[in-house]
């Protein structure tokens, strides 16, 4: 297996975990199967799709793949059937969304650097593509987008961005920096959990009447 | 008259009646004039205009044919002035709205298979012109976007771009299709309401305290 | 000095205050500092950037000048520490706000007109670039957007665009119809806020059921 088809596995495994917690909070909002595979769409492919409407990098990379469509409808659907014994894998999910997150960064950066742009804008679509998924999700479900509010999430997806695109830099080879920017990115998540880890909140409760 | 301007004629009168129902949701929320205008031609072009930014389908329509903006534009003020007859118009507007689901579905599949894609695409773009207005128009006017909770109205959208899609392989001519098409979107969606039919809604309350 | 300098420092000075009344709102949702840092991003570019999306004109301005982001950024997080002194400052932020509007109606109507979209385009685009900051600020926030429910705001961006067209129409120079049209998006703006001027609202609180 080389590297691309290494992250490209990865990413898929990501992006089906993705689905499943979109459909997850579908449910909470009591949608109905359609909302699901919906919140389960905009959260799997929601960043990536913002990444490269910003960048104007066309065609989008599920319209030109639309079997990834198909199958992220697939796994949030059936979310729904096997939600009872989801609660007995919540662990096994913010795992996977762990490691989702540091793919996603990762990817996010690597396809902005491949398309020449410089390594800022990488970082930058590499947190678009980390976490706009899930932003979006909680826009559609009518919620403050939680990486806002609470956990270590957003922060993580920049530093692991950044720290591929370094390591890249300095010569790395490939496989080492995947190992080393995906074990970074999925440790630091696992870590801000378990410790409850979070960003100085701003608190501004002044009311200028404006 | 020809069956592309049979179309149009129906997709004028459609996102006519959209501008109107997003001018009511505007009223509900106590908007301004120009909270109406916005909402009302998010409700209308919303679906399309998304369609078109996914695909990198440029110019849009509205900035090509700006003409159609100033009558949403206008349509949505008329309502502000007609709103007291409009709740005797209800079940009128509620034929319109079932109607411009049909033809706003089976044009986004058109217009998608028109640029080159694929029929799984163009049917997911169907989707996206029938139903994302509503869906633009519920986030600006913050509330759970209503197509994800009840009615029956995006499996509808999907089902009629799907057959549209069909049909044409089939080879049936394009008025006999439309025909088709439009009688099985408009008809389906007139009885969903009636009999209040939805699809089974998907109720998650486990909290992770994730 | 010259004119294209003039209003890009104007411009400056506009994305610098939007970014840290984006911050404020952040604050009063108790954000992380990563969601400080997005709303006022947000903020400050959402309207341009929403506008190059709708025009299909890439690379966006922030993408091939990530400077910009950096000092929004950075503007976003000072925010954070000079945030006690800014209950002082409410007066000159609404005069920045002012002027940032005017600034960014007629710079949306400029763009739009050099990329040769007709002056109707221009006029929208003006006020997307103007009030559309606001807008996903508040989307991302959760409530519904304030422009469209009080304030004499979104208008205000709409005739100073078209009273900067029209004075290029007929062919008043450029120092001067800058002069005339920002005196007059700004005047009339701080003249709404001081006399509590806004527009009628629609309301409509009739439920049909539907």
């Amino acid at each position: 297996m080389q590297e691309a088809q290494f992250i490209s596995l990865l990413w898929l495994i990501g992006i089906l975990a993705e689905a499943m917690t979109g459909a997850l909070s579908a449910g909470k909002k009591q949608m109905d199967l359609f909302g699901v595979v919906i919140i389960g769409c905009a959260t799997a492919i929601g960043g990536g799709t913002l990444r490269d409407m910003l960048l104007g990098n066309y065609p989008l990379v599920w319209v030109e793949n639309v079997h990834y469509l198909i199958a992220i409808a697939g796994a949030s659907l059936l979310t729904v059937i096997i939600a009872p014994v989801m609660r007995y894998l919540s662990k096994l999910f913010l795992a996977i969304d762990a490691l989702g997150l540091a793919v996603f960064s990762i990817i996010g950066a690597q396809k902005t650097l491949a398309l020449g742009f410089s390594p800022v804008v990488a970082i930058v679509m590499g947190v678009v593509t980390g976490v706009f998924g899930g932003v979006i999700r909680d826009i559609l479900c009518n919620q403050v987008p939680l990486i806002f509010q609470k956990e270590l999430y957003a922060i993580i997806s920049l530093m692991t961005a950044a720290l591929y695109i370094l390591l890249q830099h300095l010569g790395i080879t490939e496989w080492v920096n995947l190992a080393i920017s995906l074990g970074f990115g999925f440790g630091f998540r696992i870590l801000a959990i378990k410790y409850h880890w979070s960003m100085p909140t701003f608190d501004y409760q002044y009311s200028s009447g404006h």
